[in-house]
């Protein structure tokens, strides 16, 4: 393991200037008075504290993507106008939630004025992102600024260069503006690290928003952001969006672009981590995915698969024009029973999916256990060599995301494993390569059931057992991880709230397991009123396309339309 | 390591049944006068041992498969006939070079007679491969069958299913009749294993005809099949087809399926291998590739990308058809400086392809040596755990193709090494990623240069510094491992052949290392009087497309048409 930290301690210091420096990068006008600590719902200070003007708070509020980069691209917004809107919301959550990591609103400030001079002069938009203030995780690396990832061992390493993502979000006209937070390791579906503490969830400060892209989240929900990019390896994009009420969509792995980020487990290829957007709309996660693949992004990174992005894909063309489409629906895993507004988000899909005019059959859920384990297995290969060689200045790796958690805990699936050798991972590669086969062969074996002569078109299926939970309560991210063992893209998107009336606790007395229990007894509806049921849809590996024009079904669909 | 074998010589016994059974599987009536030890070129012997009819002869010396394919269609030539054609041909190819393991006449012309009553019956073809006999490397599953892949070990290990492939194949309507020889662990550029000793170039019986997929080179060489799949991690196909003078295609890995083959180092995807064609014609390695793609083999295969055939890019509408190309060349990679004949065949292409209206500039190398150990160490890190579990049977592990070798040698990069750990493979596929990066920034960086406002095209390079050589004198295969590591497809094509008057051996007496020395040395004009020099092509990662279109055009310039 790692030698002892020869300054023991100085690491804290090192995290004290670092707040320091986060908190001279917010402009002093805009700090609101501090929020009593027994106030958990956060979610209207925006609105109470008085720094938004009434037209930033109308910009801010914008329901779509589309609608604010049509009012910038007409110039009824300008981009300094909507930078600004959000600069200011973003920084009261941070206030509220505790959500970002770097904040850059000088720079993005110049870069909106830019892009108005840009669109004045030449009468046209810079590109498809045109002013749009973009979010992203404290991973995706912008020249001359510290990218800490959560580790009190990366604070002032400064990036020599932007990553490529970046390079193609510029050029599209985007603004960036702040970055968020994440959990050490990455490797959490919550997040808090030793560095920036711990995000909250707006509409519960004792909850938590999910994780690891958990400050794109809680900075999302807070509309102090409508757009940002986080990245999932079990979940990450995906936990966090449904907590918080979200569209998340996690590509398939090698779909946008990685080159020049920084990672956990990086150099692990066998189940890996997938860059991808978290929205307030379906047309923020479909405008993103759709202008980087349009960018060519294989041209600049060596892991990006050069597929073109395809238009007749994304309207269902092959599918009939997605006119009636034919849905697996998976109820539960088998593992942990979703808790009641979860199963009820499911079956308002079905049923509105049925009015619409598409047929939904029943996926038996396949030995997710097994796809879960051979994940957990690429990721613990290493006997935290990895996590080892990012905390060599001595601060502890975190063990729960528990607060009052004992501090020799050990979550059960963190329990370091013996370092595995080149041998066993083929083996290891072998193991997910067939898992990948049966549930392909799953798949392709539906066309006998849906009626249509194709297999399912997507399955629809819960992307957790719970809504958001208490800080710490998050569990095993078996609903989600299996989409990144058999590397499906995978979108969530938002279907109802916790409505005590209607999401009443069953009595149950026979358990799946003790994951299964422990979600049972913590639910309560009375506590958990209002918050966000989210599912997600899942679609072949490298069909992005397919998901997301399936996603505007499934919405058009719930909206009745 | 492995414990000692139980029953030491035992594996003796089991090669030879195997090898008794292979000769039952030859029609007594096919068998030839044996061919006397000192005649080394037995490239004619088809046409002086008596056993094909002077129809057979036109049937397999058919000059390219597109004319095959089409006279199977219209019925010109029965799928019965042109079996019995290349099965007789593929007999006597095996009686004079040794080049095949699996021998299943009696399934090939019973199904060739299936083919022959659909026509009949339909009218039409079963699919575009109808009636075409293809051979496989001795790795491609067929259920019912073993494949011994080299190793004594799994003499008896029959395949439950067939591969992908197979699947896709037989469904295109071709004719499976042979597989063909590897060297034991697959990676060497020559063709020897335990079970089935040697496989040798028609043309000079002491030559080896390459490998891995040497078997296929040989008996493609002598017309014993006019179409074959081989796969390549360093050049497995591409140094045979070099060797023989054929076209070989090596796609981008996850291209062609790989799902239900058997593989050595099977799991390690650092740098993984590429199933391709290889054939006597362009057309043969295009309509195999075209033909498996539009079988849409991702809903069979989960390794297989998703992408499909794209005939605009084959015909390289986005390259202006293909009229005014742009090439890099490079004339040699530094350490091995290429024998006249490769010199020569790089400038008669250049020159072909100026003639031909297109721009051709040089290419610098950029560092071959660090993507050459990038992919020996993903090759070496299991510490021959791979291998020994492979050998079980006691057999010996082959440590040099030269036959005249000392036993106790061991080729310097086939040294084992220690096991590397999990996160040692990760820092290894880091290093991985910065190269790949490193060379698609050089490429993309020759729009400056090439005049047509887009990188070069493709890059025109040797396949090897050599032609055919002498068995034991294959070295490094530095000139084609550097497209594994990128993930590049590559395609070699004929160019010219050795003519002492042209290739005469210049004085040399500085050398850039001692395989340099050593291939200078062991040149001679006069011995390698008509062996075939071959170039390959290559092109991004995943644009098999592009390649064999561009393939067209520099057969087209070379042909002056």
């Amino acid at each position: 393991m790692t030698a002892p930290p020869a300054e023991m301690g100085e690491w804290k210091r090192h995290v004290a200037d670092k707040l320091e420096r986060r908190k001279a990068s917010i402009p002093k006008e805009w700090l609101i008075p501090a929020i009593p600590d027994n106030q958990t719902d956060v979610s209207a200070v925006p609105y109470t504290c008085g720094l938004l003007t009434e037209k930033e708070i109308e910009i801010t509020d914008v329901p779509d993507v589309s609608i604010l980069l049509q009012k910038l691209a007409s110039g009824v917004w300008s981009a300094v106008e909507v930078t600004t809107a959000f600069s200011k919301r973003a920084i009261i959550a941070q206030q509220a939630v505790n959500c970002l990591t770097e904040i850059f609103i000088d720079k993005a400030l110049e870069r909106a004025a830019e892009l108005d001079a840009f669109l004045k002069e030449h009468g046209t938009v810079m590109g498809p992102l045109h002013g749009l203030p973009i979010s992203l995780k404290d991973q995706i690396c912008i020249k001359g600024l510290e990218t800490t990832m959560g580790y009190a061992a990366w604070i002032g390493k400064v990036a020599e260069d932007d990553a490529v993502l970046v390079k193609l979000l510029v050029k599209a006209g985007a603004v960036l503006f702040v970055r968020t937070n994440v959990p050490q390791t990455l490797m959490w579906g919550e997040t808090a690290n030793n560095v920036f503490g711990r995000t909250h969830h707006p509409l519960h400060r004792r909850f938590t928003p999910g994780g690891s892209s958990g400050g794109e989240g809680a900075l999302i929900a807070m509309h102090g952001s409508v757009l940002g990019v986080g990245s999932d390896i079990g979940g990450s994009i995906r936990i966090p969006a449904s907590f918080c009420g979200l569209y998340g969509f996690k590509p398939s792995s090698n779909r946008l672009p990685s080159y020049g980020i920084v990672n956990s487990l990086d150099g692990q290829e066998s189940v890996p981590s997938s860059l991808g957007p978290l929205s307030i709309s379906l047309s923020g996660v479909s405008t993103l995915v759709r202008t980087i693949i349009e960018a060519e992004p294989w041209r600049y990174c060596p892991n990006t698969v050069p597929k073109p992005w395809s238009q007749d894909e994304f309207e269902l063309k092959g599918l009939g024009g997605g006119k009636k489409l034919c849905f697996g629906i998976m109820w539960d895993e088998g593992s942990m029973k979703p808790v009641p507004p979860i199963q009820r988000a499911l079956e308002m899909t079905k049923k509105a999916l049925e009015s619409a005019g598409h047929t939904v059959i029943d996926w038996q859920s396949l030995r997710h256990a097994e796809y879960v384990t051979v994940a957990r297995s690429a990721f613990l290969n290493d006997g935290n060599d990895d996590f080892n060689a990012s905390i060599i200045t001595g601060e502890p790796l975190i063990q729960s995301m528990n607060p009052d958690e004992d501090p020799s805990y050990v979550a059960p699936w963190r329990v370091p494993r013996p370092k595995a050798t080149a041998y066993e991972i083929w083996q290891l590669n072998k193991e997910r390569r067939a898992l990948r086969k049966a549930l392909l062969d799953r798949w392709e074996a539906t066309s006998a059931q849906t009626g249509t002569g194709r297999p399912i078109d997507a399955l629809i299926s819960p992307a957790g057992p719970y809504t958001a939970v208490p800080h710490g309560h998050v569990r095993s991210s078996v609903y989600t991880i299996i989409w990144n063992t058999m590397d499906y893209p995978s979108l969530v998107f938002p279907v109802t709230k916790v409505d005590p009336a209607l999401d009443a606790k069953p009595i149950r007395e026979d358990f799946w397991s003790e994951d299964d229990k422990f979600v049972y007894d913590t639910y309560d509806a009375e506590k958990f009123n209002g918050l966000p049921a989210c599912l997600q849809v899942v679609g072949p590996n490298l069909h992005e396309e397919q998901v997301l024009g399936i996603g505007a079904v499934v919405e058009a669909a719930l909206k009745g339309i």
